[in-house]
């Protein structure tokens, strides 16, 4: 007997994936989470029916969560990660020495649980000292944290359930003002294929707030359609200002000092979503 | 009742599109060939069961075939297409005003035949006065045709089947010596996910051949991992000393001047298969 994992990526398109094991699936406060075994990418937490990370391509979204804001903002000593409960933007947030303090808000405790549980190869930067740890609304947290942070990231799910106030502007004003003069944040806003009107609408809600606002993008292999965008808004420092040769080399997969610009290249069509 | 294609893309992993409709699966030849109408993708070209071309995401595969390497070469003249009997290069290819004549051969002219018949948005452009179509062994009319082309674009199946001979070092070294004293040639060198052996070993072997040679990589949703690549030989143009704002806008979804280099910015991992 063979047991697939099949998720419609919309109704006409999914992907199926080979279960080995199934360790949980549990219905928490806020979401279904399951955390399943596959022949072809490790160990998988799935949300909502929607994969959020496996082991073997977790690497691409954290990094890319990750760097391309710390390696903007010259000196990011505080950081907060909304959302991102398995630990990986965090463990690459911990690459950068000058960090002292990174924060993860999730709501869902149970992510953590499982996540350390399951995925220690990802979640176990969440017990470094330099880490603290909340669970809470992100939305909330944001709100009550004014002028605090230096650099934002939002790890979120998708715009269902848990995650829909996070794809809001009252959202992103709120991370405006959470941020430091010279703040930047970051969200992942989903792929270009079948989430157009997302970026698109995303892209003209931070451009009323954010002075800078780009876009960029890498490739996902168990993510809908294999590409995801990353939408950044800054008070102060461009992106595609850095001196590329000056960007130290940590030790990635996926992010290089040579991709940091690369990567806001953008596909024609996904381009004009953002004009 | 609902049809849907599934694709096993590796023994443990696959894509499933539904169908709305199968206008075509046939034996031809040399090779099993459907034509499946998706709700997704639209009209779908698959050959021994795998996903060649979509009506909805062709345009990136067939424009990253043929403009880095267009726009590289100062004057290429005589385009060859090996392989790629959907047109759809060769439909890109026109788009360049200086090649005087492009050169289709394909092995498989039941594959020519179904995409005039049922994706004319993509093989009209072979019945253009400045293209040629052979069907024939790509790999006999390499070597037919000494010093004759200025690029070559190889857009074969994978290394299966029919397109076995296309991944040798003897059609690497053909195809050099098809090439004139400043040619250029392309080929399609399936994804670092699943195939990394396969880009490692073309890529030493077409080192070995070319005197300049780079891989770049574009995001194609239908194809296994979402993301390919593109190996480019060269006998004395660089891609990468191409002056950007020299290139001349053209009518694409995809490849933009802009992305001209940074297509060539790999992922780590990607990269280290090339050195």
């Amino acid at each position: 007997m063979e047991l697939w994992y099949t998720e419609k990526q919309t109704d006409n398109f999914g992907i199926t994936a080979k279960i080995s094991k199934t360790h949980v699936t549990e219905k928490t406060d806020f979401q279904d989470l399951a955390m399943i075994e596959t022949a072809e990418w490790g160990t998988m937490l799935v949300l909502d029916g929607m994969v959020m990370t496996t082991v073997k391509d977790e690497f691409v979204y954290h990094e890319m969560v990750a760097h391309p804001a710390l390696n903007t903002h010259p000196n990011p000593k505080h950081v907060l990660v909304v959302g991102g409960g398995d630990g990986g933007v965090i463990r690459e947030v911990l690459k950068h020495p000058e960090v002292e303090k990174a924060v993860l808000v999730e709501i869902d405790g149970k992510v953590i649980e499982y996540s350390k549980k399951y995925l220690p190869s990802i979640a176990g930067a969440l017990d470094n000292p330099r880490v603290e740890v909340i669970v809470n609304d992100g939305y909330m947290h944001i709100h009550d944290h004014k002028n605090t942070y230096d650099v934002i990231m939002v790890d979120s799910t998708e715009p269902v359930g848990p995650a829909v106030s996070l794809f809001t502007q009252g959202f992103y004003k709120g991370i405006y003002d959470a941020l430091k003069e010279d703040g930047i944040f970051v969200a992942q806003t989903d792929n270009p294929w079948f989430k157009a009107d997302l970026i698109q609408s995303v892209n003209r809600d931070v451009k009323e707030i954010f002075p800078i606002v780009r876009v960029y993008c890498a490739n996902i292999p168990t993510y809908p359609s294999g590409l995801w965008t990353f939408t950044m808004g800054s008070k102060k420092y461009d992106p595609l200002a850095v001196d590329e040769t000056k960007i130290p080399e940590i030790d990635t997969k996926y992010y290089t000092p040579r991709l940091h610009k690369a990567a806001f290249a953008l596909p024609k069509f996904v381009e004009d979503l953002t004009k």
